[in-house]
This record gives C-alpha cells, sequence and structure tokens, in this order.
C-alpha cells in the first residue's frame, strides 16, 4: 500500500484523444521524491530530449511531489516539466496555489500531455473522471476570464491551470496560470507557448476522494506544530507585505537590479513601490497557497486601464523588481497594472519586465528601427509604454513580434550591440536578484539548470543570513563579495532545493528557517520510509545532475555556465554592492570539482554512477 | 622636403591592371606613423571595412613604417594589413626580414591591392618600375621554391614575399612569408588567403635608389651608439638560441600552453625541444633581419621527410610551444619538419599547431567521425599525425578542409563540446603565452585589435620584468597573478606596441631595454620633427583606437572582449601558475574606463574627439 503517492501517471495524446495510465515503481519516488525530479526521470528514460519544444511529440509533464496536498507547512507545489520553447533545454516551472493539491485527489500524481488537438480544448478532472472537452469559446479569452467561465461551467467546484493569448500564440516567455485571481504562476521557460502549442487552453480539477494514504499522520501533527511557530515568526514580513515588501531591503543591500542592470541604487524609488506602500493604497486582501501558514499573497484594486477597479493578484518581488527597478518606473500604479496585465496575458513577469528594460534601453541607443516604433516612445520609466509593450508581446504586433521571443533571440533582430543588453543565460532572463551583490549567485545562475534562474539556488538567503548557512550545515557568515566557499553552498543550496521542486513545497519555507532534517521527518510520515536528512541531500544531488545530464545530452557545457557580460565586467559605482564583481571562473572550477563535473562542466562517469545516472 | 617617408602609397587594381599613385599628406604620417597605423586610417577612412574580407574589392594594405629601411635597431617591419578572412574583423600581420626594407628603397611607403587578376600573377619592382607578371609556374609551388625560382629569374637580386598552396587554396589561417629560407612570416589572421584571393602569388622587389631623405644622420648614429651595447648584451639569450631559447624558462614560469592549454608543467619535454637542445643537433648558422643587432634567426636541418637534410629556418618560441608543449610531442624533429613545413606550405605556425593541438583533443574524446579520419591516429604527441595534418589543411583535404578554417569555425562540425577545446578569441587562436600566469595578458588577449594576439600588449615581459615597467613609467613590481594596476600596464603597453607596428621596428627592442624616449628620439632624427615620448605615446593611443574604432564598426563589443572559458575557469593543478584564474571582469572594466570606453566596450565620443577619430 503505497503512501504519500499514488504511484501512478496519467498520459494523454492530444492528438488523437488517446490516454494511458502508468505506473511508476516505488523506487523511482524515492530516488526522485516525485515533481520535477520524477519529471526529469521520466524524461530521460524515454527520450523525450529529442523532440523539438513546440513539435506534436514534444511532452509537457505536470508533477505533484510526494508531499503535495497534505496538511504539511506549503506543502502545495506542482511542476510544469519539459523542454523550453524559449531555451530548448531542460525546463521546470514550479507553481503553488489550490491547483496542485485539488489535482492530486484525483487519483494520479501527474499529467504527461503529449500530441496536438485539432481544435482548442481544455482537459476536465472530477467525479473519479477525466475529460478532453471543447475549448473554442475560450481560446483568445484572458486567464481571468477563462478561468471565471470554467467556474462557473463546473458549478463553481473547479481549480484551474490556464493560459492566457500569449501562451496561445507561443509567446516564449508565456506563462502557465492557476486559480484565477489568486493567481500563482508556472511563470517560467515559456512553458505557456508549450501548453498553447498542443491546443490546450486550461485543465480544470475538482477536489476527487482519491488522496493517497498517510503513513503516520501523528508523527506528522507533531513535527508540524513544533515548527509552524518558528515559521510564522520568521516569515512575518512576507505574511505582512507580500515578497514586495523586500523591495526596499534588497534596494539597501545592492541586490536590486536597476535600469536594466547599471544602476546601483534607487532607495527612493524603492520605497514608492514597496510592498509596504502599495498595501496602504491597493491593499484588497491577503491570501494564501494550499497548507500555508505565511500567506504571502495579496490582492489589490488594479488602479489603471480597461480592467481599473478589478480585485487581482498584488505583484510580487519579481514584479516590483522588474516593471518597476529595471524600467526605471517608480508609479506603483503602473506596477499594479502591468502585473494585472501580464496575469491575465499570460505572461511572465519576470522575462516581461526584463526584455520591457532591454527595448527601452534600445530605444536609448536609437537602436530600434521607426518603423517597429509607430507612436511608441519607451523611455525610461514610461509607464504607458510598458503596458502598450506587454499588449504587443501577448499578440506579437510590432515590436512585439520580436520581444515575445525574449531578450537573447531579440537581440538577434537589433544589431550587435543589442546583445550587451540582453542580460539572460542560456537564454533565459536573468531573476532580479543581483550576483554582484552575492556572488554565489552568480554560481546558481550561471549553472541553472533552467537557465538564469534565482529559485535553483536562493544562496543570497543564506549570503545575507535570512537562511544562515548553518541550517544546512555551512559556515553562517560568507563574504557577500568575495570567491570563498562560494562553490560549495551553491552545490549545497542546489540539491536541497532541488527536493523541494520534487516534494512539492514552497522555498519559502527556508525564510522560515526549516531544516532538511524537518523535511525528511515529513517524508519519512507521510511514506513510512525510514528517510533522513543525508538521503534527502542525496536524492536533491541526484535530482539536479538528471537534469544537467540531459541538458549535457543537448549540448549544454561550461561554455554556456557564465553570466552575460553586463554582470561579469559592469561595476556599479554606487550602493552597497559598488564596485563588485564575481569572480566566476575561479568559483565555477571549484564547483565542478564538488560537483564530480569535468572542466568542462560534463558528470563525470563516476559521478552519473554513483548517482544511479547511468 | 619629407623626411623618413615618401608621402606615396602605389594602389594597383589586379581586376583590370591599372594602378594610381596617391599622395599621402604628412599630418597623417605624423598622427599614424606609418606601417599599420597608417593602414588603418586609410582602411577607415576610405570605408573599405564593407567588403569582405575575400571580396574582389577587399584591399590588402602592404605598409612599410617611417623607421622602416634606416640603420636603427631592427627597423626592418612591413605590416599586411586588411579584413582578415579568419576573423572578418580588422587584421594585421607585421613582418621582418630585408622585404620590407628592400621595397622602401622603390619609391613608395606601401601597396594597396585590389581586385583578383584572372590568372596568377606576382608583382616585380625593379629599374624604378613595377609591372605585373604572370606567376602560371609558380602557383602550386611552395614557398622556397617560389622564393627560389624568383630570385634566379631575377638575377638573385630580389627579396620575394610569397604565399604558398595553404594561401593559393584560402586556407584562413595561411600566411606570406618573406626572404624564402631566412624565413619569416606575417604569420596571423590568414592573410595569406587574402593575398592568395587575388591570385598574387608573390611580390618581388629590387634593392631600389628611392630612399627617402634622412634629416638628421649624425644625431641618429649617436643615439644608436648609445643603445646598441644595451640591446646586445639584454637580448643575447635571443641571439645565442632564438626565441626558441625561452622555452624551458616560460615553462617554468607556468607561461607555457601545454596539452592544448589544460596542463600544468612540462619541464622534460621543453628542455628536449628547446632552442639550446635544437642548436646542439640541428644549427647550421645565426641570421638577422634587416638592421637588427640581435640576430635571433637559426637555420637548421630539416631532420625528416621529403625535405630532410635542406636547411630551412628553425622553429621560433610559438612554434616550438605550438607543434611541442601544445600537441604533447617532445620530438624535436617533428617540430622542426613541421615548422619546415609550414614555412612552405604557407601556414601560421601559431594557429596551425593550435587547430593540431586542438584536433588530438576531438580525437581523444572520440568526437571526429570515422570517415573522416581515414587512416589518421591523431593521438597526443604524434608527431606523424602533425605532419600529415599538416598537408591536409595546406590542400584542405579530409580534415583539413575543416581545420583550414581555425578552431573557432572547425568546432562547429564537430558537436558542441568541440567549442570547449577550442582556445579562441574574436576567432583568432591564442598565441602561447598563458593568461592565468601573467594576468594582464588575460585584458591583452581579450581586447586584442586582431583576436587573441600576444604582441599587441606583451605585458608578460613586464610582468616577468624582461622589460621593467618602470621603462614606461610604471612599476616594476606586479602580482602575475593579481589583478591589481593590470589595466594600465595592458593600456599603456598597447599603446607603445602600437607604434612599433607603425613605425616599423621590431618589439625584441624591448628585451633590448629600449626606452620610449629613444623611439621617440629616432623618430626626430628621421624625419626632422620635433618628436618626443609624449607625443610617441599620443600616436600609440590614436593608433590602437581608431583599429577599435573599425572593430566597433564591425559589431565588436565587449560581449567580444573575453576568453574562452578554458582559460577563465581552468585552473592547472601543477606548474607555477596552479591555481591562477584571471578575474577578467574586473580588468577589463576598469581598463574601460582609463581608454575612455563605455562599459560596452565603445570608444565614447570624447574619446574620438579627443584623439581625432571623428
Amino acid at each position: 500500500m503505497l503512501s504519500g503517492f499514488h504511484g501512478k501517471i496519467l498520459e494523454i495524446n492530444l492528438s488523437n484523444g488517446k490516454h494511458r495510465v502508468t505506473v511508476v515503481p516505488e523506487e523511482d519516488y524515492r530516488l526522485y521524491l516525485g515533481g520535477s525530479g520524477l519529471a526529469a526521470r521520466i524524461y530521460k528514460q524515454r527520450g523525450y530530449d529529442r523532440f523539438p519544444p513546440l513539435s506534436e511529440e514534444a511532452p509537457l509533464l505536470i508533477m505533484t511531489g510526494i508531499l503535495t496536498g497534505y496538511n504539511i507547512p506549503t506543502a502545495c507545489k506542482a511542476a510544469f516539466c519539459g523542454k523550453s520553447p524559449a531555451t530548448s533545454i531542460w525546463s521546470e516551472a514550479i507553481v503553488g496555489g489550490y491547483w496542485p493539491a485539488v489535482f492530486k485527489t484525483n487519483g494520479f500524481d501527474g499529467l504527461i500531455i503529449t500530441g496536438r488537438a485539432d481544435k482548442p480544448v481544455y482537459l476536465h478532472f472530477g467525479g473519479g473522471e477525466f475529460s478532453i472537452r471543447d475549448a473554442g469559446l475560450l481560446w483568445g479569452e484572458d486567464v481571468y476570464e477563462t478561468s471565471g467561465r470554467l467556474e462557473a461551467e463546473h458549478g463553481g467546484k473547479v481549480k484551474v491551470a490556464a493560459i492566457g493569448p500569449a501562451g496561445e500564440n507561443e509567446v516564449l516567455i508565456s506563462s502557465i496560470m492557476i486559480d484565477g485571481h489568486d493567481a500563482r504562476a508556472a511563470g517560467r521557460c515559456g512553458m505557456g507557448a508549450l501548453m498553447g502549442s498542443k491546443n490546450l487552453k486550461a485543465i480544470a480539477v475538482e477536489k476527487g476522494d482519491l488522496m493517497p494514504d498517510l503513513s503516520d499522520r501523528e508523527r506528522l501533527v507533531q513535527t508540524r506544530k513544533k515548527v509552524l511557530p518558528t515559521i510564522r515568526e520568521k516569515a512575518k514580513g512576507l505574511s505582512d507585505f507580500g515578497t514586495a515588501g523586500g523591495v526596499p531591503m534588497v534596494e539597501k543591500l545592492g541586490d536590486l537590479p536597476i535600469r536594466n542592470w547599471t544602476g546601483g541604487s534607487w532607495a527612493e524609488g524603492a520605497a514608492r513601490v514597496s510592498g509596504q506602500a502599495m498595501a496602504e493604497q491597493y491593499f484588497v486582501k491577503h491570501y494564501a497557497c494550499f497548507a500555508c501558514p505565511i500567506g504571502c499573497g495579496k490582492e489589490m484594486k488594479v488602479p489603471l486601464g480597461p480592467h481599473r477597479g478589478t480585485v487581482s493578484h498584488g505583484p510580487e518581488y519579481e514584479t516590483v523588481a522588474g516593471f518597476g527597478a529595471m524600467c526605471l518606473n517608480d508609479d506603483p500604479e503602473y506596477v499594479i497594472t502591468a502585473n494585472d496585465l501580464c496575469n491575465r496575458l499570460g505572461i511572465d513577469t519576470i522575462s516581461g519586465s526584463a526584455v520591457i528594460a532591454f527595448t527601452m534601453e534600445l530605444y536609448e541607443h536609437g537602436l530600434i528601427p521607426r518603423n517597429l516604433l509607430g507612436d511608441l516612445r519607451p523611455e525610461w520609466g514610461s509607464g504607458e509604454s510598458i503596458l502598450k509593450l506587454i499588449r504587443q508581446i501577448a499578440y506579437r504586433e510590432g515590436l512585439g513580434e520580436y520581444l515575445a521571443k525574449g531578450v537573447k533571440k531579440a537581440a538577434e533582430h537589433f544589431g550587435p550591440l543589442a546583445k550587451e543588453f540582453a542580460v539572460e543565460s542560456k537564454g533565459l532572463e536573468f531573476a532580479f536578484h543581483d550576483p554582484r551583490a552575492f556572488t554565489s549567485m552568480a554560481i546558481v545562475y550561471a549553472v541553472g539548470n533552467r537557465g538564469a534562474c534565482h529559485l535553483e539556488g536562493l544562496t543570497y538567503f543564506n549570503e545575507n543570513r535570512a537562511y544562515p548557512g548553518s541550517m544546512i550545515g555551512l559556515k553562517d557568515d560568507f563574504d557577500p563579495h568575495g570567491s570563498d566557499d562560494k562553490a560549495l553552498l551553491a552545490k549545497t543550496m542546489q540539491d536541497y532545493m532541488a527536493t523541494f521542486n520534487a516534494l512539492g513545497l514552497c522555498k519559502f519555507l527556508i525564510r522560515g528557517h526549516v531544516t532538511p532534517a524537518v523535511i525528511a521527518e515529513w517524508v519519512s510520515a507521510v511514506t513510512g520510509w525510514d528517510f533522513n536528512r543525508e538521503e534527502l541531500f542525496r536524492a536533491g544531488e541526484r535530482i539536479f545532475n538528471i537534469k544537467r545530464v540531459i541538458n549535457t545530452g543537448l549540448g549544454i557545457s561550461r561554455k554556456d555556465d557564465t553570466l552575460p557580460p553586463r554582470l561579469l565586467a559592469h561595476e556599479r559605482g554606487e550602493g552597497a554592492a559598488a564596485g563588485s564583481l564575481p569572480h566566476l571562473g575561479k568559483m565555477l572550477f571549484e564547483y565542478y570539482k564538488l560537483r564530480g563535473w569535468s572542466p568542462e562542466g560534463i558528470p563525470l562517469p563516476e559521478t552519473r554512477e554513483r548517482l544511479g545516472l547511468g
């Protein structure tokens, strides 16, 4: 009798409407923990990497973790995985809310969707059954409208994962959105385009009665009780003001990217667009994902545009950094409205704001042909330009046709100098924590399995002591601008964070000072395995490496493990990280050795052997 | 009345056989000093950069310097300039011997050759005239044979610049060779292919009686007398054993690239292939370029192959490093024979040996398809493979079809991992001084106007005190592995060295401890200008920047100012530079500021204004 997971995955081929149920051995769950770990295992095992991302054969793997859906703090996540249409390498976009936990009650741990429907469809799960349904009337509608209509259609009982027009139009920076107005995003790597390419508009799930067993409820209750007070205390800032509450502190640390990564300080602007400032004027209510004691979600009133006055998800830290600091826009009304617009249209706010800041720099340098500009004047700080460009991107109109591809591909259209302004790694735009402020992040971004992702390491939390190194067996005091011990920090946190994306946990647990031992305890309680901290890290290492092995098979090596020149060779003259530049080469070489990779960044045969990666 | 130069350049269009004489204002000579400085000025002024390197319209500019041809230590050089077929950016290949000084006696400072002859031709200068002559019988012959036949044809009175089969076949790593067996090479950037594309096999020059006047002979004699003893003393090692005499010391400093830049020490091998060891067994005689008191040239007996027993130019340091250490070949007989073969076929020994070491690494990793290998087994150290590959490259046969393009373009044919083994910058293979041993060289290679060239900076001489920094107004003690003050060192030496390529001087003058003030004195004595050290450096800065401006117009910027990952992120475990990696980003940012370039590496308007670059 399995506990913690069904051991079953539903596969649906949208080309012919056929489906089958695949049974996955328990051993694979123990080694890969579900979520994006198990998804990577299946992806590799089946050789899915041979299919181009937008081909009919390319799979979209949606996987919950073995903790997802239990009453464990933040155990709310699912992973949307496959080959990224933006980067053409391994991709995972992790999302919380209620959809994942509800999905899991339908008798499957995950979905593998292949093929392409001949007309727009959505999937419906409910009453122990699933069906492929016509989505002709939903196609073209935005995410909130789509979610609302499906909720109405199904008696208010469904949670919805949906794409917007951006995903339909195969915009390479499009997202998959969850839970309507209480929005959560599977944002990065253009997974919306992957879903859109299958003519799949949405997946609506009702709560079922097929949740897997739980091995030791009492043990879980006790562990939960022990850690809840600390989580609530340490993560209080998130509860009060959401992730956007961090903006002023991040600016103060020199960690906030400003003016497409060229600026060093922006204190007044940061204060104006902070979560604290927005809360005063626009806040409507708090909300939380499934099982989350933090509740970082904030709903706000949209201040501008056609949706003015409606209530929407309030912008996250990344969104404020992007549509605020990156674009030099200090008007919170445009930030909130841009966020709402991206959510509706299904655009990743990180890549979306990055490509718009990039556009503003192109414009400053006169690199955009007049005929492409039309009446657009995308000057630094222009909120109206931000809103216009978001629409152009979603519909691939005008400049949007180029920007929809992300900064790397867009840069190719605007002359060689444009590449200087494209801040990306492996084709993915950087998230908004500066590797010049916390140099461990240089490694995390450079070797990130899905490109320049902050969440694969999150080591700035360790460097600024929001999650002291001692919690994971390392030292507490890292020199934020130095190179010492950063390789070990990056490796350790990457392995640890990989287990979160597999188990179904939110990474804000580390803000709540949860240790690996506690997480191992949860795994034991849920599954009945005798699981411990060491096995957790081994799993994390295995999971991190299987993604690397997938990517090296796709041509990735050391040459790709780098940062754009702006982050390697552009000192900023002001702010807390003025003058700091990461010594990437030095850290990377040490990192590869720790990983058991060749100097070219390829996992060595003995490393693959040790981790059972063949 | 002009002194030091004719003020006249001969332009020949080989498509129609027409020629004209262009008068260049004295002011341009004073600002750009002739040689590759004046060539760059003309190249930019005429907008030659719009022509692809192998197009009919593309020019080959051959320029002597204002000191070339006078009795000034090492004043023997000419510059072969244009757009490199290998890199598609500015290129200059500088060469000494007698040809340049003899050319200058024919009434012109330089040649601009455009067009394409409809059949193979050579140019002949003599008796105050020049002619375009049929080279049908020379086409296909090697360099030594060609030179010998032209000498015979013209009564032993000509010096010859010629290409070999590699240049004829537009091999992108082909050279232009000078002076027959007393060989000197305009080696880098594939200028042989540029000449070959014009169906121009050779340029044979007789000594004329049109040497420009000399302003103050007595002043020159006095200055020369003062410095000669020091030059002879300090550069004695070069006189005794040639550049190859430096191999053991370079190895000891961790500066010798070993096994395609992965190894750290190779002391026994270095001893076996050193200039000292070769001198014992194969040495025939010393020779010197025009006006050179050092005489680093060595003739040696070819020990292997069809030319066994003939006397040929002995391998230089770079050639020994390339066909020795880079390929792990410690048999001097193969080094000498490979050098002879490259000279005959007209292949740059730096790029040629680099691409062969690269091939050996490809082979080690099984990346070369069997059908391309034939009976070739290019294992590390295989001298026979080296010789076979040189021939394949010259004739573009088998593997040679790919290798003839240089490592960057070749790597594209052998899968993504192959790029890890391609050690190049801007498409040019690195010369064989390791930027991990002397980190100032990281800047020099990264920003080199013709790509990864050591000669644009030569700062390892400063770092190892062969040319103490105080000679150019800097400190003497640089930490070879640190980053401090390296930007200023690189800039200063680049500006200084740019004047050598313009004036017609050999850079071994710095081994002879000649200071900028002495060189300014020579310029004054020759031209009659009141020239000083400051004006010399201003000219050097102007010259370095005009090439940068040409290149930025061709799309070059910071993104291209980098080193391959092997040199940035591959610590070596042994040798004197074990563990050292250059912090390129840090040095580069400082360097751009010193240069007056934007953080993206573009010369700022005020910098261009200051230097008169429009």
